[in-house]
């Protein structure tokens, strides 16, 4: 028997092409009676599709992921709607996927991604994560992958952050500015570049300006956090200021001063790097250091799509700084 | 010519039958030069596959979709904690996709995750979606489909909400027993399952205790929403108490108070369903009618991977309801 093709498979089962061909394809806009009687042909005949054309990866998804630690932290719920903006401009979903900071999770989640489940990916590394040869397998993939924030120096890609260090340097700047003379960092994970680079940007402002540096080291557990909180005030009654790497350290801060009843901004001032909506609504109203979050997602995502019309990945690292700002509120005032 | 099998394609090529096969899969075990060496054997021998054994369909993706109007609200966050747990149990992944209340777009995405995509669903239906005819494609392809929180009552499956009605009944009582003498409800939308059972529990409990009833209408828009309370607060000076149906109402009153300077509690009280994480940080704490978010998320999926387990869909409407808890703050004080 000769090459049967679907043109023939049509004609013998008196249907248009386009319905034998999405019958093979398992549409769903085909009826399942249809979709049986076109596989029983095909394989009565032999037909054999062309395995390139129906290869999952010759295919676009249409779908890119987006690989986030977390979503109770409103930076990464904003970047996603900075994402979903420009993902929606071209026609594409957007997958969210969960690391929790867990390093074993992201690197199964890459795995999962390979194979044609999504054409490219934004990422922002778990805290954990230093080890990139998950990261790496995209790139033998052909699959462009543009970081955001939290990123990894040793994987080669297009990269967008803000000004992590001089925003710390601020930070501490504004604190001393506001009467404090022995300011505490409050850290997530030493692994975590943005951590690593506001606390730098924190230890020079210190040296610059004399004042002795604590380095306090946090955890994933909002439980913890406050222990670890607790017991630093409790050790050191000369602690004025208080700086939080991110949002969540600053809401434990303020959980363990209402439980020791701190005065803020009184007896302890806090800056804190967050996006949270209702800052402004706390009692009393937090000092952040903004990131620009939607932007971040929207410029991140208008390089992936570009990498994606011109078939490309991204092999060599290039950071793109889009600054913060720091918004001063009660939580730092004279008082 | 006979019908080549994958061994005799392995044979040709001096490889494994795993890797033969694998190799057909596109997998990214494989090389590259391995793949296509042997997609090019199997095209020139005209090697057919079992389209049967390699539709997409017939394979389980190992992963469940979650489907929710936003992130930016916290009892999705902490439904997602729970249904990962479960999840990650299971040895599943878990994708994420966000329909920002807009009926359009969970169609779109109903149509991506049918053939294989995902093994089962998990949905919070949109405010707008009323025509529920995408979501029964998922039970045309045998994906089974869990509501929570946000239901469609014309779509037979398992749903699990907690008690709404009662709730707002219970948070209307609640302002009453602190002196409210005329009491707003600020409504989300009125396709939203869950709005319209509050809504009911506020009227009914208004009816009760002698109070009249103000529906204010709102929207998806913060900015909006902001003018509406404006508006409403400038047009009835006697209004005393809110009732917000969601929790990004209540911040949006809490912003109209602080621009108007209106006393909270004193001049107005608010109560508001929410699991916000730091509504007793608020100024005011908020009082809030907290959902067990974190219990349904977990009880759902649990529902889903018994399905899947079963290799069955639910067929049946079924409502397992979890009880919320009021948890009165200082914005329900009586000062």
């Amino acid at each position: 028997m000769g090459h049967i093709t679907i043109k023939e498979l049509a004609s013998r089962l008196n249907l248009s092409i386009s319905t034998v061909s999405r019958a093979l394809g398992d549409s769903h806009e085909i009826s399942k009676a249809t979709r049986d009687k076109v596989m029983a042909l095909a394989q009565e005949l032999n037909y054999t599709p062309n395995l390139y054309a129906s290869s999952l990866r010759s295919q676009k998804s249409k779908t890119i992921a987006v690989i986030i630690p977390e979503i109770l932290n409103n930076f990464f719920a904003l970047a996603i709607d900075g994402i979903e903006e420009i993902a929606q401009q071209n026609g594409y979903h957007v997958l969210i996927y969960l690391t929790h900071d867990d390093h074993a999770k992201e690197a199964a989640m890459v795995q999962h991604l390979l194979n044609g489940r999504v054409d490219g990916i934004l990422m922002s590394v778990a805290a954990e994560t230093n080890d990139t040869s998950h990261i790496a397998e995209f790139a033998k993939h052909n699959i462009p992958v543009v970081f955001f924030d939290r990123v990894c120096d040793n994987f080669k890609t297009i990269k967008f952050v803000t000004d992590d260090y001089q925003s710390g340097f601020n930070a501490t700047k504004h604190l001393v500015s506001r009467g404090c003379k022995n300011i505490a960092y409050l850290s997530l994970s030493k692994n975590l570049s943005i951590d690593q680079k506001r606390k730098d940007g924190y230890l020079d402002a210190c040296k610059k300006l004399n004042r002795p540096a604590h380095i306090i080291d946090c955890t994933q557990s909002d439980a913890e956090n406050e222990q670890i909180i607790t017991d630093m005030l409790n050790a050191d009654k000369t602690i004025d200021g208080i700086f939080a790497s991110v949002e969540k350290l600053a809401i434990s801060t303020y959980e363990v001063c209402n439980r020791l009843n701190i005065e803020i901004p009184q007896q302890l001032k806090i800056v804190s790097f967050s996006n949270l909506r209702i800052a402004s609504l706390l009692k009393p109203g937090l000092t952040t250091i903004n990131q620009p979050a939607f932007e971040i997602g929207k410029q991140a995502a208008v390089a992936l799509f570009r990498a994606l019309k011109n078939n490309t990945i991204f092999t060599k690292s290039e950071e793109i700084v889009i600054p913060s700002t720091l918004i001063a509120r009660d939580s730092t005032a004279i008082k």
